[in-house]
């Protein structure tokens, strides 16, 4: 709990109406997209780096913990005050400062929502790569600070593949730039890099140079149905090894399809046991010769059909049918949370039967959702928390299921995060001498653990 | 100088004939591809990993200096035992593990040249980003260690685009394994970009899984030739800004092409002040697309004529121009060594203004050359070292040139490397609090400061 008289310094920096005490506040602050709640002694809405820069300095100075968040659409429990602390809102910081067309970046504030920056991009017949489900709704901050992907990463890479230049309050309060405008820079360690993607446990991204990169000419989406899961899984792997590269590649199986179908009147294939969702742009030449190329793979591997979208609306009826999974399969049960297992793209069958295999042994409700052209599930888990022992048979699952991705030289994340959420798997990954770098690098940072403690370290 | 029985403990673990201390093996490892050399004690030519965990955990014990190092074509002296000890020839770990395929990767040894891997690559249809001048003797862990670029940098990334798992023995001797064979990895901190571009400081790379992408089925090389460097810089703005991405973008100045036109016997045109060879790769359709769009932006500019290569035999004859240009300025002058200055592209023009004027300053035979389409400059400094006097205005028009591209926005760094070339030059790009945590970051891998001391912290 807060002492009266820090609380009273903590409002007098950033002003009466911008720290908030009211329980209905902490209430709303209590939780993100993922499961667990906590709820925060305060939350701090500051206005600027220098607002940020003095509380940082009063919370090393009382040792108060500080726990970083942007829209809270994390699925790993990484904004949530888990040891009591203040929670740092950084919704005001939410200008884009530029849109430099001379040298394809944008320079924005942690707080700008994705879409927005999309939007403004758009204007120059530009776009920001990463497209995380969550778009409309999560900042550029949290995409840095998560390194968040999306469906057409396959192509235009994560976030970390689209930063340029960081500015960063470190614990200490002092200021760093890393980075800039240039596409390459070498100088001293990338530390651009190594806070992107560390989950808010480094220091406070103020502002971003995103890379922004040319819309594609052309789009084009098609619809491959398939009777076996395995057939679409082999598809994936022969399109990616015959060196095709979407722009998507989006697989989902048969119980998502159903709920989506009903969700949204869309209209899916009868017999369909799995669909693959695919996207492709560039000129019209290679769009010809990679739909030509695609669908001649889907059949090989027995397709039921490939369909193309007619026109841009169709097309975008069926990513709203993608995006409508999580928010149709809150509909059918109480809790309902998307896993992040990734293996090397060869190993997606083997990934599947895998996970089609512990869904008979252990009897739970759950779809595989996939980025499939970078080996990126996201197994879509439906259950009860107040039902014991199915929480059980899923946490045995869960468990299971990142042993065989390990086991399959893949990785606990591929675009969600750590957290808590995945906190215990760690040694699955790393050995002991590699999580100790990590916790040597977070002490160089933190060194009183003050920034968004108890995270995945 | 090493104890007698420390050597013997070292020359027991590779065994005798990988252990040098005869003083025609300590005067051929006293220098690299920059200038100053110094001596070291010994050198160590380990076999495998197994034999570096041991010999790091002696190093570590006695405190001895270890300069690791695969070709030494650095152009920054880090592979020089600038503060004695023993050079860790990375050598003999030389195999290409495996080219996979499936996963559009290899993972290979860190003495691998970068040079064969793209031949075992090809054979599949595949190739790896990177492509150095020195891409004929440099090897892939030095590729790692400096994060090299190259002319398709542009388009396809430096090192660190293109690289997805290390396997890293520490100084302690423990080996850590980071990433692995997906395209998306974001457990815990990223390490793997953090060892890369880390000039042998942290750790000892032993092994290495690159990504590789495919041969593009069509290139198209141009070379437009320009009255003023004023132009050249405007057209390379021009074409960026039109969000065209060449496969590579090279603008090459008067005084470097008289250097090859001698040295190669091709012909530029004679009135021509700078000339920039552009390599366009894709579809047919595309590279028709972006040839005409091209070449319209170069006449905007003035070009005095484009010309494209019209068989692939010129083509190559117009990079190894290119390539020459660091062998011919050899021939001219006895001391030549290339700078790194970076900008954002559209500050090409004023750089580029910025050097001819000191330049007329300094009087002295500086050529620029430049990755133009990342504002990658790479100016040719042309001296003579037993010229005290020219040696002085080399050195400040230097820190000048630095200064004015940090005030640009720009980097010390494009591609090479701080190494002990720049690390004075340092504090102009990060302010004393980002060096402090880069400080320290050294410390949490390297407590002894036992690993390539002296460079750039």
């Amino acid at each position: 709990v807060l002492k009266a008289e820090i609380a009273a310094e903590f409002r007098s920096l950033v002003g009466e109406d911008w720290f908030l005490t009211a329980p209905e506040d902490l209430a709303t602050y209590s939780y993100d997209a993922f499961i667990k709640e906590f709820q925060p002694d305060a939350v701090i809405l500051p206005a600027d780096r220098a607002e940020i820069s003095k509380m940082m300095r009063v919370a090393s100075r009382e040792k108060i913990n500080i726990i970083p968040r942007g829209a809270g659409t994390n699925l790993c429990g990484n904004t949530v005050a888990r040891q009591g602390g203040i929670v740092l809102d950084l919704n005001r910081l939410n200008k884009i400062i530029e849109i430099d067309t001379a040298n394809l970046c944008a320079v924005v504030q942690p707080g700008v929502i994705n879409a927005d920056l999309q939007k403004a991009a758009a204007q120059f017949g530009l776009m920001f790569g990463p497209d995380p489900a969550s778009m409309m709704a999560c900042t550029i901050g949290g995409n840095v600070a998560l390194n968040a992907g999306g469906p057409r990463a396959l192509k235009y890479g994560v976030t970390r593949d689209n930063l340029l230049g960081l500015e960063v309050v470190l614990t200490s309060g002092d200021i760093i730039r890393t980075g800039g405008k240039t596409i390459k820079n070498v100088t001293g360690y990338d530390l651009t890099r190594l806070l992107c993607g560390s989950e808010g446990t480094l220091g406070i991204i103020t502002e971003i140079i995103a890379k922004l990169v040319a819309v594609p000419p052309q789009r084009k989406t098609f619809l491959a149905s398939f009777a076996s899961l395995y057939d679409v899984a082999r598809s994936v792997s022969s399109i990616i090894g015959s060196a095709i590269i979407p722009a998507a590649l989006e697989l989902m199986e048969k119980v998502l399809i159903d709920l989506v179908k009903n969700y949204a009147g869309l209209i899916f294939p009868e017999d369909a046991e799995a669909v693959l969702l695919i996207e492709i742009d560039g000129d019209e030449d290679s769009i010809q010769s990679m739909s030509h190329r695609i669908t001649e793979i889907c059949f090989e591997e027995n397709a039921l059909r490939v369909d193309s979208a007619s026109t841009p609306k169709e097309a975008e009826r069926l990513w709203q049918a993608r995006r409508a999974v999580g928010p149709a399969a809150r509909m059918a049960r109480p809790l309902v949370f998307s896993e992040d297992a990734t293996v090397p793209v060869s190993k997606l069958p083997d990934i599947i039967q895998k996970i089609a295999e512990l869904r008979q042994k252990h009897r739970l409700m759950v779809g595989v959702l996939a980025h499939a052209g970078d080996g990126n599930l996201h197994p879509i888990f439906m259950a009860d928390m107040n039902d014991t022992d199915e929480m059980e048979r899923l946490e045995q699952f869960i468990q299971e299921m990142y042993e065989a991705t390990i086991a399959m030289g893949g990785t606990l994340s591929g675009e969600h995060g750590i957290g808590i959420a995945k906190a215990k798997y760690m040694p699955l990954e790393y050995n002991a001498a590699a999580i100790e770098i990590m916790r040597g690098i977070k002490k160089v940072f933190d060194p009183h653990n003050i920034l968004n403690p108890g995270s995945f370290l």
